[in-house]
């Protein structure tokens, strides 16, 4: 290979410099200053799919191509192809790591049958912030939890390696720490103690680099004062070294000439060549190495080796998808119809929803609601097909069923009102009149509320997350009628609900559901389906209280329960304010209730090596089967630095039927109890530990047992 | 010594283990399980003044310690002793750090005066979250003003060493990092990277320990994992070796015990060894010194000589404060009453009240008021004397002057209503009422809104910044009559003020600015006073941009000015609200009007151990004398990590009379383009800086120069 053509395997490329005819497109080519010639040595694309287009443009470039080395198909297969999951951040409600494992198992089959070899997911960033619009693309704030499930994501994409046809390859992002912009604003600062980071946010990523993940990218935050994708630090030792990541490291869209933006660089050249020293294999789209590698690796011999590794590594990966055998991944248009949207794919979108939905309120059991009761459904959001949430490319929202169309397959007596509407322009008054006298008429409301997809996602960050004025003015209007109120919550970040749940005697939290989420609404609404989905982020009580989650360390001056702390005002507290938030990391109610007793140990002491056991019993203390997860969660009560109050260990879905009741268990071993110390290495110490366990991060029993070496 | 004695000068006590009488009082001594013998040898105490009273203690305490050790007597002086000064963030907006120097002094002589040996002052914490109270102890938000200011304390507090007997030790507070609390929360976790922390945190107390401050006090939050007072890389590496302090480390408030708390201490013996360990020479009130150093000291030679290290550090305080010589200080109670809110220092207290308000709005030019109109005064807040602020231990509201009873010397048609209360058992309604009703007979609205001392420092964190609803909501009502509104902010905090920027026509921010701050109010209202106060801390649009400051780092995705960004989605920025503060950092206006033009530069490009000169002509183009503060930014365009997108240098006050003007100067040499690598050392790096000049952070000229090596 010509130094071109290995430099051209670095450098990614947009689908819309290739036409409908597969053959380039001059408008792209001239605004980036890329030739016909260099295209043809571009080793991967972005955001180009369906097997007959894939087929088109990969053949033409194959005949450009003076070594016929394939093209690869990148895209961000973030919750689903055509079928639409729920949002990542309502999979992590659903805690149930086999579900994910299918969800990007059928997201990859769909999108390798559309051509696609390589998906940007997932998202292992952990976010606590709900400021931040992208926390929907995350799992959310618990590094166990956020591990399992990238673990299961990556296994899903990728099932056993080399890739087959029906699989892709997962890129594990944002490396590192993009989940923490500073006052939760998109694309800002990221600072923090390289102890804190090892310590909460390292461990999801190395979760999935440990289960295989072809591909890690870089964020576009910076680190230690440095940006990711030219942080050596960050991608040369911690990456590489200590996590042993061999596969492709790709910088985020246009990160790398970023670099310039971050006051790191003066130019492309060299931001080109502070990337490629960091680690970072192919360029996503700033062209810094198109434009600038050839020429610096003429004096410089680090990095025409740089190149050569970096080009072995993209080879590689085409190696482990299997282009070299079949560039077309034995794609057709008749595979795809089959695969695309199939029935078995729509089940999986059914069940993912009913398991993420979040039921976070139900005053004496005003849910389900009896079919024969009048229904009025109120709000602008029952009536779109505004589901599916950011990152759903390929999903079609004008054909998303409505929780409106959806709820009036099972509830006869309803009728309909939007309330309140997304365009200022609509006039407010007029639609507030007549949801109320609809309201005034009916039994029951059942009034839906949320955000658009693009109040949620990516670069839609905001300084105030209660709903929309208008929503909250109605529900208040509402209120008023002392009517039961059920409202149900589409959005992809937690909210400030404190004046939601006040005025609502039920609210389900829906997220953004996808493909099929008003039937699984539905199915909860009526009873059909018992909710059990469990919050994977803390949602604050206010945007004051940010950033507020579970596993906070401790203080030198905690709130405790004793009496005497209510009147002692040098404590880390509010004066405006409990610390608690509304609803805690890890809850969610059932229509079953569910009891705790007799958390037991095998031991209460234990050795390096060893293990001991703790058990529990469940019961299903209701007359209807349901499911719940019962939470593990450890605390180290001294250490060499300071320890979470308590961290989630262990967790385990449990079905019961009615009145039925089982034992859990919970094996703990040294690997439970490690951290990383102040000489940011990770081991476990010596001394006593809280068990604690329950069905939320407030967790209901606890006992203490002592490890000692 | 015995090594009992020398334990004891280690361990600090609070004033109310002495009675009246200057003998010890047995309910202290037997709940903190303290001996009599004990105490004749602890080493120092805190919180008792007056000159009889401390002559009475130290008479006493003298007679009972074998060796005749005078005790030093501490206390919290922070802005002023009787006299009492603005609120040091108030201090802060003066930028006069001869200013802050005879606050400081001023605040020495009578403290001294009164017995006291040492403050726990200056507080450096660099502040940016307006959700903590204790904002209002620091004087900003910027690193460099920070240290001016910080060594400005330190100088006028101390004087020359050794210090005399108007003069007290000063101690630098609280290393490190306090002021940055998780979420704004009083006492909570505090993590940073290092390189922020040295970059932008370490600055201005190491600009105090270079002034000689004598003590430096341990904050109670944790860094890098590890609290504060048991942080050896903190205190052994950064603070002593680095920094090069040799004076006393005494522990915040139980700071040692706390330990405990925070989960990296079994026991105060386990928490007294890590103390001491990591350099802390005094324990303040957690007697985990007193109860196990001995016992330590049996089993471990190196903790018997850090005790001898410590208690020679104490001995040596004595010594400089001339304790051997005189163990009173010449103290007595008519030198005291002559100290003692002296006219000087009243006169002084006026000015510098008159020099930290800040005028935030004034709308076509409504202030001064017009001493013929008749004016409506309204607020609970202006007829009170809690304008003191926290922290303000021996200020007496009881007879601080009022705003209603200093404005009423000056404004002869005055008449007022309180318009709210604090007491939420008052009758909102009928106080709004009778406000509103007079409101609409005057000419002139002025609005005295803010927080009580108690909501503003020391616990007192607040989710919700927006002053309390009884006060907006009254505002609202006001605005709807169409009449001048002034509004007038008592606060220790930045508030957002977005809604009484909209109902004012003027907005006069008079923080709590002590003893004479109700005549300083009075003067800059009718005129006689020209308002010159500069914020040092930005105010946001809502608590949702919290954290938000001037010096923050270049994204790779900045909002610029240029028209595409408005549509450009991908920025980082938020979808509710604006990236800027509602009032920036170094804000404030005058009743004259200041231009700037002409800046040049005496070379384009410089060299090591060379300097360049930057000047701008500064006009007042109004027809009253005013003052100002120019303000000079440097830009560093690229470095190895990434810098503020401007850094404060360079300030003058400038006084101007009407229609004058003059040229002001900048010197720059490498020592202002100097900055933490990723390597965390400091050094000068080649390449291009732009300067920027202007009357706030939002600046009006630049201009750039190149340094070359």
């Amino acid at each position: 290979m010509t130094l071109e053509e290995k430099i051209g395997q670095l450098q990614q490329i947009s689908g819309d410099f290739f036409g409908d005819d597969g053959s380039s497109v001059t408008g792209p080519l001239s605004s980036y200053q890329v030739s016909k010639k260099q295209l043809n040595n571009v080793g991967s694309v972005l955001g180009i799919s369906g097997a007959d287009n894939v087929i088109k443009i990969q053949k033409e470039y194959l005949t450009n191509n003076r070594l016929h080395i394939p093209l690869v198909f990148m895209a961000d297969i973030i919750h689903g192809y055509k079928t639409i999951f729920p949002i990542p951040l309502a999979l992590g409600a659903s805690w149930n790591p086999e579900l994910v494992k299918k969800v990007a198992a059928a997201s990859a089959a769909e999108a390798a049958a559309a051509g696609i070899d390589v998906t940007f997911s997932p998202m292992a960033d952990l976010v606590r912030d709900p400021r931040w619009g992208r926390v929907m693309e995350s799992t959310g704030e618990d590094p166990y939890l956020n591990g399992m499930l990238a673990e299961s994501f990556v296994d899903g994409y990728q099932g056993e390696l080399p890739i087959d046809q029906t699989h892709v390859a997962a890129t594990v992002k944002h490396f590192a720490a993009y989940g923490a912009p500073e006052a939760g604003r998109e694309y800002n600062t990221v600072d923090m103690s390289e102890w804190r980071f090892r310590e909460q946010y390292l461990p999801a990523y190395q979760k999935a680099v440990e289960a295989k993940a072809l591909l890690v990218m870089t964020s576009f935050n910076i680190l230690f004062g440095v940006p990711a994708t030219g942080n050596n630090h960050l991608m040369r030792q911690i990456l590489r070294k200590e996590l042993g990541f061999s596969g492709v490291l790709i910088s985020d869209w246009n990160a790398i000439n970023e670099m310039i933006d971050h006051g790191v660089a003066n130019d492309a050249s060299q931001a080109a060549a502070k990337a490629i020293k960091a680690g970072t294999d192919i360029d996503m789209m700033s062209f810094a190495f198109l434009g600038s590698l050839e020429k610096l690796a003429a004096t410089n011999v680090e990095i025409k080796r740089l190149i050569d590794e970096s080009a072995t590594r993209v080879l590689q990966l085409k190696e482990t998808l299997g282009l070299f055998e079949d560039p077309y991944r034995g794609i057709s248009a008749e595979k795809e119809a089959k695969v695309v949207l199939s029935k078995k794919h729509l089940d999986l979108a059914k069940k993912a929803a009913e398991e993420s939905i979040v039921l976070l309120k139900n005053r004496q059991h005003i849910l389900p609601v009896n079919s024969e009761k009048s229904i009025a459904l109120i709000g602008a959001k029952a009536d779109t097909g505004d589901l599916l949430g950011n990152w759903s490319w390929k999903g079609d929202v004008s054909t998303t069923r409505t929780i409106r169309a959806a709820m009036a397959t099972h509830f006869s007596n309803l009728a309909f009102e939007n309330g309140y509407s997304f365009d200022p322009s609509d006039n407010e008054t007029d639609l507030k009149k007549k949801a109320i006298a609809l309201a005034k008429k009916q039994d029951v409301i059942i009034y839906v509320a949320g955000l658009t997809a693009s109040q949620s996602g990516e670069a839609s960050s905001m300084t105030d997350i209660r709903l929309p004025k208008m929503q909250l003015d109605l529900l208040t209007e509402l209120a008023k009628l002392r009517k039961p109120i059920v409202t149900i919550v589409i959005t992809g970040r937690p909210l400030d609900l404190t004046v939601v749940d006040q005025l609502s005697d039920a609210v389900l939290l829906a997220w953004f559901p996808g493909t099929l989420g008003a039937a699984a609404i539905t199915d909860i609404l009526s009873g059909l389906v018992n909710p059990s989905g469990k919050l994977s982020m803390t949602f604050p009580r206010s945007v004051g209280q940010v950033p507020i989650y579970y596993n906070h360390y401790n203080t030198g001056r905690p709130v405790t329960t004793s009496p005497s702390d209510k009147n002692n005002i040098y404590l880390s507290k509010y004066i405006d304010s409990s610390n608690d938030p509304l609803y805690p990391f890890g809850f969610g109610l059932s229509y079953a209730n569910f009891t705790l007793k007799g958390l037991k140990l095998s031991n209460k002491v234990f050795g390096a090596g060893e293990t001991i056991t703790a058990s529990v019993n469940v019961k299903n203390d209701s007359k209807i089967t349901g499911t719940t997860t019962l939470q593990w969660y450890i605390h180290d009560l001294t250490a060499d630095v300071v320890r979470p109050i308590k961290e989630l260990k262990h967790f385990q879905r449990i079905q019961l039927a009615a009145g039925s009741e089982k034992t859990a268990y919970f094996k703990i071993s040294t690997q439970e109890l490690s951290y990383i110390h102040s000489d940011l290495t990770r081991s476990s110490d010596e001394g006593f530990f809280n068990l604690l366990v329950g069905f939320s991060s407030e967790t209901q029993l606890e006992t203490t047992f002592l490890f000692k070496n």
